[in-house]
């Protein structure tokens, strides 16, 4: 008799919503991942698993993908100033002040965040991408990491060499989970040219790359006067646009830059808490899924959301639209749960292994504890309410389990692979220093 | 030598935000309450509470007020549809089928939702309140209760006499925690005579009253035409704006409209989240305040909502703002964490006796679970961000301790008064039940 198989973990009676391309769902399922794949999904496989986890009823989901947030330590200061205040007065001297310790201190508590509400992939544009990708290493998610490069004014972020240097450092380190890409920051603060070059490396790389782009009417008009077209043309006519590249943002698109992302295969990551508090505008969803754009979902970061809950990210995505095209039917709930897995996945070029749960796919599963009451009434398959609860009523606070690979980093909300508790006053530290350091008390009235 | 002090309850080392006039704070403090009311704030209390609670540096605030809500059984049934279908197909149906034991499963659903979200009262405006108000009872919330008049459809809701009937029932049932007012359900549906036989009904009881007003577009022009006035001037002109009338939404308001409810003392109840998911539009919020009416905050459903989160509520009502008026100054986070509570109390008529932490106020208090990755970093006093944290990154599920009157209805997230497991199957079944009779799923072109 052959010896009974062992799996490296599986998840047994699961509501498994799988976001496959027909949106199959099993109303009990195990599922279970070897060597860091699902390799089985159905009733109760035979067989057992080094680790085995009862999902009794409650929702498997693939992991949620944040495709665009920063590693940013100073969540809560300086909210509320009016834009060029914040700017002027916050961010600038923060970042010009920012040391790589005051990064691996926010990556701890940025990466414990994520794991705690079901992100298992992110991608991070910021500086000393190296604190934050070691930081990975030991957190156990799936990261892309954009070295945040600004050509102007020089010295506020990475370089294209600094990008370059960090690319070669980490190349293979971490194969198919520590992803490097680059991270030019907009088309007002990087010359054309940088990003040409760029376009090119990541051919030769093999790899992507991302920016921000259309935030606000100000960039809009900016580059207009400058160069005499769009961002997005911009662009494009430096051989930049392709399915390599995806873009944050995009709130101010005019119908022919939407053409031309959809022409080149570019991806759009839609920001919607922050384009709400920093007062940027609203991002035209339907006519970016109407051209057949790729659209992913982002959190932004702690300094303009302020938490990473993409569970909150999916309901404001889809209350934003309803209300700016005065139509409740617009951007349904689970068109906008795909954006959150597979369409994130997509922008990050990694729809072929993550986004969904398929056998031959990445083991990245969340458990989502649904006996809630905030989740309730929950009706069971056909006729079932699960996705409008987990879309319009859950939040971060409700994932269970959070697993990368087949590797459980939480369970029963207790985080395995940080710890937490012993980081909260490094955290505290840092912030404390880093105000200090860029005076920002004093340059907003207050005593130090 | 005296006996030693015995307070009913103390909470010793909370980081007391007071949201009393003066805005006060206490880094570290107790707090003591006895026979239901606050009897005294300060450092190292003498003497001992019957029962006491540690909050160790957490964050001691005033319970929140919901001061527009519905307790619906429903939630995602039905999300997603163009406004006229939901109303046509799902809500009124509904309605019409609505019984008695629906609404106890949906107040105890509800009711457990609330105490877990930190909410210690709420205004209930719906079908057969003596449900709600009886697990109000068991609950120890405070609430509201506001039978739902619809003179047009008739049948469609409560009528002035089961509300008068409601009122006599319940007058001196439970003093000064459950109170019973009248709940017209809004001009488009009530006859102008029945606001004004309410409004001398509420003087002779000596109690409220709440109505909806203004919420779309729609209601607006049809009063217009029906009446040639506004929904506001409409009521004004039957006697029926008092500082006894509070209204949710009040969408749609005209700056006469805000000028005459600034005049009466009327409150207004904002719902950002149902104004977006419905989209109803954007509440003038800063004009409201500019003209001095008392505003407050309410989460209106678990069908329009869904959740009821007060802490999204806030971030929602602040982003809002800052997207809509292009300036991400407008509406600070203290002034919407006032909202949620001095606000909501005063249009409730009761800021004298809760909203804030001062001593002769009711026992009604909240402790934050602050030591989490996504509000922090949290700095200390003076230069603290605690309210940004609260407001823009905390959620429900970071309540640890709800209280009412000094009575603990909820600590380390464990519901003491209501038995939330043993009541999920009735609530299935019940909603079953309700979509069944109002044969929901046929009418959605599902199965049943």
């Amino acid at each position: 008799m052959a010896a009974e198989k062992e799996y490296d973990l599986i998840i047994r009676n699961g509501w498994l919503i799988t976001m496959d391309a027909a949106g199959t769902r099993y109303p009990s399922a195990d599922i279970a991942v070897e060597n860091g794949k699902i390799s089985a999904i159905g009733s109760s496989l035979p067989g057992s698993g080094k680790e085995e986890i009862d999902a009794k009823g409650n929702v498997v989901l693939p992991g949620l993908v944040d495709a665009h947030m920063h590693m940013t330590l100073l969540r809560g200061i300086g909210d509320d100033l009016p834009l060029m205040r914040w700017l002027y007065e916050v961010m600038f001297p923060k970042d010009a002040q920012i040391q790589a310790r005051h990064i691996h201190a926010a990556a701890i508590m940025n990466q414990a965040e994520l794991i705690r509400g079901g992100v298992t992939t992110f991608l991070d544009i910021f500086r000393f991408p190296s604190e934050s990708a070691a930081i990975a290493e030991q957190s156990g998610l799936r990261g892309v990491f954009c070295p945040q490069i600004i050509d102007e004014p020089a010295g506020a972020g990475e370089t294209l060499e600094s990008n370059l240097a960090f690319i070669e450092a980490w190349k293979d380190r971490v194969p198919e989970r520590l992803y490097t890409w680059f991270g030019p920051h907009a088309p007002y603060s990087n010359f054309p040219e940088t990003y040409a070059k760029i376009a090119e490396y990541a051919e030769h790389y093999d790899i992507g790359y991302h920016t921000h782009i259309c935030e606000t009417e100000d960039e809009v008009r900016q580059i207009k006067e400058k160069y005499g077209k769009s961002s997005v043309k911009l662009l494009d006519d430096v051989g930049a646009l392709n399915p390599r590249f995806s873009v944050a943002h995009g709130v101010h698109l005019s119908p022919e830059d939407i053409e031309l992302l959809a022409e080149r295969g570019v991806g759009v990551v839609h920001n919607p808490s922050s384009n709400m508090k920093l007062a940027s505008g609203v991002a035209p969803i339907p006519e970016l899924f109407a051209a057949g754009v790729k659209v992913g979902l982002g959190t932004d970061s702690n300094l303009s959301n302020n938490n990473l809950d993409m569970f909150e990210e999916m309901r404001i995505a889809a209350f934003l639209q309803k209300l700016y095209r005065k139509d409740p039917s617009v951007l349904p709930c689970e068109q906008v749960l795909r954006m959150a897995t597979m369409g994130s996945a997509s922008c990050l070029g990694m729809d072929h292994m993550i986004g969904s749960l398929e056998v031959g796919k990445r083991g990245d599963i969340i458990i989502m504890d649904m006996h809630q009451p905030h989740l309730y009434p929950l009706l069971p398959e056909p006729n079932t309410n699960v996705i409008e609860q987990l879309v319009y009523s859950a939040s971060a606070a409700d994932v269970w389990t959070t697993i990368v690979e087949g590797r459980v980093l939480m369970h029963e909300r207790q985080v395995r692979t940080l710890d937490w508790a012993a980081a909260q006053d490094l955290v505290v530290e840092m912030a404390q220093d880093l105000i200090s350091r860029s005076d920002i008390w004093r340059r907003l009235g207050r005593e130090a």
